[in-house]
């Protein structure tokens, strides 16, 4: 799993683009399609990228509005999703524009219009080669923000070791993880969620700064169970809207939250900084705990069960 | 707070609506903003409405893409949410079609459009009055699917002992509710939240059928603390993709779940009977604690320091 993990920082090297033209009015709308690790590109997509409607579905569902003009990108690492599947036949049917970024599967069949990205790593480990070819598709970051951002995880590949304690303080309190985010990056709040529950075999909860502030905040401090839970937050530092919440709230409930800074000059930097930060720190989790961080039998037996 | 939860079913007659014209290619999307549980109503709709593209955002950031092609819908029960103001005018700037719902307040002025609702009530009882107008407006519902809804309300409001043995039962194991969804009820988990959250001031988690069959799946039986989490999960009966996983995930990970069927023949009913059925299950859980379900101090005081 760590080969896997310090493969992300080669990953933002990933030179493919989709073979879409996004200036030339062939489409009004992306709709993307995928689940839990793939679907999560769609999700952080629609936080970074908003010169075009962008919506993301977890899910199977399609909506009415689907027809010609509207661009479809399904993401699957394994191809084989078959709630992806089911969603782009209906898409198909429609007559939308397909798209898939995929290692291959079903998915990675012709008639998706396929962007194939390498293969044999767990899907959760691909995040790289899955969202980097929309970036490069549909935005302007320069060679030098891509280089920043990879460097930037090589270093963190180096030294991991204060995530490492963070991670032993959190087995040590076996408590559950409450992480909020801010925008750009209420998506990576969830991508920790996720990657909590995959690697460590821990619930988590993911929420964001400021929508928290209109439910979560009453409870913080009369919560039943508070102290089985760690409280986590993404801080800006250059954004006073949040930052300050942050502060406030903390106070108002006497609530101590580990402050995590993104790090990095540019957008794409903080992101995937945020992001190796919740890999390494859920990896370690798994470790402290004895716990195979690579397996998720139970996902295996239910596609079996499914006949997925 | 009793008699407001009483009035829901009112609230489902309101006859207002918004002063657009869906079918005149006015606008290509729809923006919807607010936060908490005014921002549940662009959450909601976007969910069972989509004949053209809904985005719901919660937060006050505002997508480039938006111009005199977007109709921008802010909701705001007080009509002084900071965020929703905030992002309104920037949506103003850029050229929008503004449009509010709204009881009063700065987001109650001339230039924001507005529907006025009744005032007087806390905003998240107010979820009828801030939804109605949008499902009348753009959706086409019989007399009898409004009827059918307020009625089955009424019947909650004269027999609620059910859900109130459940309140019972969760202050009994003081755990933390973790309540699943499933489309088009996914937002519905999310408001089960949040009212567990403003009412019975207890931190809770939401996720939906089948993203969470793709992580939280491997956490369920693992986790740190799973004999303080009470696991809840809306059941279709009419959706074997999602029953069937329920039950089998229940199965494979040794998991009770408490199973909610929604209720009622129409989309309308079945979405308002979840709903009802989580404001009671909340409010009873707050009686049971000994705990005022209608003050959110902490949320006064954020404002009060914020100078919102």
């Amino acid at each position: 799993m760590i080969d896997e993990l310090k493969s992300l920082a080669d990953q933002i090297r990933f030179k493919q683009k989709l073979n879409v033209f996004p200036n030339n009015n062939e489409f009004d709308q992306i709709l993307m399609f995928g689940m839990g690790a793939s679907g999560l590109v769609g999700n952080i997509f629609q936080e970074i990228y908003s010169d075009m409607p962008v919506i993301s579905i977890n899910d199977r569902t399609v909506p009415n509005f689907v027809n010609s003009s509207t661009l479809v990108i399904g993401i699957s690492y394994s191809g084989n999703t078959v709630e992806t599947i089911d969603a782009l036949a209906e898409c198909r049917r429609n007559g939308a524009n397909i798209r898939t970024i995929t290692s291959g599967g079903i998915l990675g069949g012709k008639e998706y219009n396929p962007l194939i990205v390498p293969s044999g790593l767990q899907p959760r480990s691909s995040l790289g080669y899955l969202l980097i070819p929309m970036v490069r598709t549909f935005m302007s970051f320069g060679n030098s923000d891509y280089e920043e951002t990879s460097e930037l995880l090589t270093r963190m590949d180096n030294n991991s070791s204060e995530i490492k304690k963070m991670a032993a303080a959190l087995n040590e309190s076996r408590s559950i993880p409450f992480i909020y985010g801010y925008w750009p990056f209420r998506s990576v709040a969830y991508r920790w969620k996720t990657q909590f529950n995959e690697n460590s075999k821990c619930l988590a909860y993911s929420g964001y700064v400021p929508e928290m502030a209109h439910n979560d905040i009453v409870a913080l401090k009369r919560t039943f169970q508070r102290d089985k839970i760690s409280f986590i937050a993404f801080d800006p530092g250059d954004n006073k809207f949040v930052s300050e919440r942050i502060k406030a709230i903390s106070e108002i409930t006497d609530t101590d939250f580990t402050l995590i800074r993104p790090r990095g000059k540019s957008l794409l930097a903080k992101l995937f900084y945020l992001i190796h930060f919740g890999d390494y720190l859920s990896y370690y989790l798994a470790l402290e705990r004895g716990i195979d961080p690579v397996e998720v039998n139970e996902i295996t037996e239910l596609k079996r069960r499914m006949n997925d």
